[in-house]
């Protein structure tokens, strides 16, 4: 059996101009990186403008699980599966951290013959966008200990500095740190931390912007921190916003590659799930909606966090309008669901399953009737499923009008999951009732609360007074954002070890967070880890390179 | 009077592909980035080495001031002269880092009509290859830091850990910090800092690599830091140089791009001229000399600092010989030498050029007797240069050996160059007496104190007990490495304030660090500063971007 990176690095991948071509871009406006990466020009993207959208599918999966998905892989082999049965169908993903790569996950670029390639470059450095965004948080980060140690003209209170700086690396001693010690040369102490690249609002702005402009206008509205009597200081204040754009320029332009298959894939932007909205960039979706009839996206975790923020913040700020979902699934991730440990998970638990099948159900009524949108499960098939798992699978779902779909593309490609396209484009044809889980102008609270209600099953949600006060007083002039919500992935409690489909939960509100740039407002629910560490043995120690250039050990 | 950026911009500049094929580099060696920027494959590179070489012309300069010299835009526009006059002739810069680009110096690919183009992109990314150097090296930081967190089976002294992290980013708020705060999640505490990312070894590493295997094995050899009884702990120990090796691949290839009059360019790598060698990479010198018949490369800071490392360091490793070495001065720096402010440089001022040209003599003598190298002194020609200054000088160095001409490439391009580029092919054509300051052989102490009595005029050298004892301890090991002097640019002695030609002082050696990968033993004289800061009013807030995507700002 041959690891995700032998079998990335056989394919032969075709000229980037020739993937380019086959969607129609003329060669003037593409920009190679190397031969198998280009970035798409914006002016191009801009004269796109008045043509038709294509359908826009979302891959989201049930609450992950150690036990593994495959949301990635199932949206790159639906990608190539709606390729293989003639349609034109375009994949839109999230550009890999580093963190995970060295960390504990691995690469995020697909799995099997279900990848994304070049593999190694996608999960290394790709064309440099995270660097990018990078340069231009921690540019303001720099301006900001820069104007106070020259004079504070602005007033800033150091305890109140609400920019952090950021690397694309998991470091745990950088979460919290002191900075600007060593005497008055080296400015004025404070506490401080890095995020992880991911976690930048930048990272947020970025994927959001539709053009240059609202990328500057964003930066702008960035709040750095806060005067003594608390009033924002933002990076316009600084001047520092344009500069930030300049660094983003070439970044903001999408990025294009492909599937092991050929099939033409945009890779681009990728902001945490947690505290951002974990959505591949608007413009990589809308470029991708007017150059394929078929636009299949991932968002990040599952149906509950990725998908409701893809829907509410995404799609409204940007206007799309997704015709299907796609709930992906493996039994194992169920029978996890059920109560079962990762080491206990070998071998036929029909009891198991049977009980973790409230989570997925949990979902697809949420995506039927919360979002109003049509759903088909797709089982991401393991050899050790056992046909009764799978029957059972489809029995206990029958009356919930989503078809249970097993997709063999982790180890076929695109033509083990036909049936799961062909019922993805039978869903497109069907009529939508999509909607918002909450309206624009419901305030921040009631938003909060639709969510928690709605989605998550919870009973009610609370927060403390000093929350509840920031809450009201950010209701005062952002009121009209949407809420993004920062809680565990792991259930749709706040508790990572509720498994399945608990409900009447309270949903307490720890902390709130503004993101002015990207125009929503963070609501912090339990723990949340903006900077990850590394494990005991990280993946870093598993990958080399041989002394032809070879990179191993990435899987 | 157009600004760089406006003559950047205006300029036509020729496809990458071009370019290469002008030097005989075939379509498929080249990888492109965007249209105007390529990295040459290193599988092409090692395919050039039964090539012969073309001539090496070092670009030096007098004692940096305020004044500013030009080095960079002499050596772009000696490259565009010698092509003007039917030679086929390469650049080799150093990559600019965004520290100056974005605090007070601007960037960094040349001036004038003398620029290397795209000047936006070599000054905010390139190619990433600076992006690639910082992941590497806090790769490393957070393996260090991990290691310790998970039991430090090791046994680091986190008193004692040897390696810092970067930025490519002037923040002085980073030089002294303390990480791991926050409880026993985050790991120990300890004392920590970063520096900017051309100070670290990880730079110098890959500007001295000659191939992959080269690059991972010195990478291996990085001194993490100590054990409680002083063991070194090596990269290699925490299994960390493959992974840092493969973030390091696609950077490590040099990188084409092209003068505004076409003539090519290698720009590659960047690190510091004074905790490392200040010299572009050898890969690219090399590859360059295999595919022109003369390469004009620069070295940092002045010929008593940079072209020494260059020689001593760079050319020592890689088995280069220079032919010949220009000397860039302006008349402006000669009287800031002389003893006068900038703010009174204005004007005709004879006495104070005539005192300030001690400073030149002393190079040009160095460069002759020392270095045993033909030299020719390059003014950079500014339109309030008086021709009695220009006779004056002309007068006094005219029993030095050294020509000294006029350059007008700023104004003019090649072509007001062509008597400079004329004088290069001439002294390129005279034998040479090519020599090191001193024996690879000589102890580290002799080593230094040879540097500072023949290049810097010094009586002697000192060291407290402490670093005494440290130099003593690292000649047991690393007696036959080079020195690295850390010493002020701006003076040949090591007080920024004496100017001219100091000689008979006592360069005092404050402090050693080894860079076993680099493979150099680092003597640092006097305060410098490895993480700089921004200015009260930083040149980000002058850098912008149109609605369109065009930057301005950038000088």
């Amino acid at each position: 059996m041959l690891s995700d990176i032998e079998i990335a690095q056989k394919a032969k991948a075709k000229p980037i101009g020739e993937i380019a071509s086959k969607l129609g871009i003329p060669t003037s406006a593409i920009e190679p990186y190397g031969h198998y990466k280009a970035k798409i020009g914006l002016d191009y993207v801009n004269s796109l403008k008045s043509k038709p959208d294509g359908k826009l599918i979302l891959v989201t999966a049930i609450s992950p699980t150690p036990a593994g998905e495959g949301k990635t892989t199932t949206t790159v082999g639906l990608g190539d599966a709606l390729n293989h049965i003639g349609k034109k169908a375009i994949v839109c993903l999230r550009e890999p951290s580093l963190g995970p790569v060295f960390g504990m996950k691995g690469g995020a670029a697909g799995g099997g013959y279900a990848q994304v390639i070049p593999m190694e470059d996608i999960n290394l450095h790709f064309t440099g966008d995270f660097g990018a965004i990078q340069l231009a948080n921690n540019l303001l980060s720099a301006m900001i200990d820069n104007h106070i140690h020259h004079g504070n003209e602005l007033g800033f209170d150091i305890r109140r500095i609400a920019w952090k700086r950021v690397l694309d690396m998991n470091d745990r001693a950088l979460r919290d740190i002191v900075v600007s010690l060593g005497g008055p040369g080296n400015g004025y102490p404070r506490e401080d931390g890095f995020d992880i690249v991911v976690a930048s609002e930048v990272m947020a702005i970025f994927c959001l912007s539709t053009s240059i402009k609202d990328l500057k206008e964003r930066l702008g509205k960035i709040v750095c921190g806060y005067t003594k009597d608390q009033k924002p200081i933002l990076a316009s204040d600084l001047k520092t916003h344009g500069a930030m754009a300049a660094l983003l320029k070439d970044a903001l332009a999408p990025n294009l590659v492909q599937t092991l298959e050929h099939s033409p894939a945009f890779i681009h932007g990728g902001p945490f799930a947690n505290i951002a909205h974990g959505c591949n960039s608007v413009l990589a979706t809308q470029t991708a909606l007017k150059l394929g009839d078929y636009v299949v996206t991932e968002a990040g975790f599952g149906a509950d966090l990725g998908a409701e923020k893809f829907i509410d913040i995404k799609c409204r700020k940007a206007g799309l309008k997704p015709a299907a979902v796609v709930l992906v699934a493996t039994i194992r991730a169920l029978k996890f669901h059920g109560g079962i440990e990762v080491k206990d998970l070998k071998g036929e638990n029909l009891d198991a399953l049977s009980k973790g099948i409230t989570n997925i159900e949990r979902h697809v009524n949420n995506i039927r009737n919360n979002y109003g949108l049509p759903c088909v499960v797709a089982i991401n098939h393991r050899t050790e499923d056992t046909d009764a798992e799978v029957k059972l699978l489809q029995d206990k779902m029958a009356h919930h009008g989503a078809k249970v779909i097993l997709a063999r593309h982790w180890a076929e490609g695109g033509k083990g999951a036909t049936e799961l396209a062909k019922e993805v484009v039978r869903l497109c044809e069907e009529p939508t009732d999509f909607k918002f889980v909450y309206e624009e102008s419901l305030p921040l609270w009631d938003k909060m609360k639709a969510i928690a209600t709605k989605i998550y099953g919870a009973a009610d949600i609370t927060a403390d007074s000093k929350v509840r006060g920031q809450i009201k007083k950010l209701q005062e002039n952002y009121g009209h954002y949407p809420v993004c919500v920062a809680k565990t992935q792991y259930s749709f409690s706040t508790d990572p070890q509720l498994r399945g489909a608990p409900s009447g939960h309270v949903v307490n509100i720890r902390e709130v967070r503004l993101a002015a740039g990207a125009e929503f407002v963070v609501m912090v629910c339990g723990d949340i880890m903006t900077m990850p560490g590394l494990p005991k043995v990280p993946s870093a120690v598993s990958i080399d390179i041989t002394d032809e250039g070879k990179i191993t050990g990435l899987f």
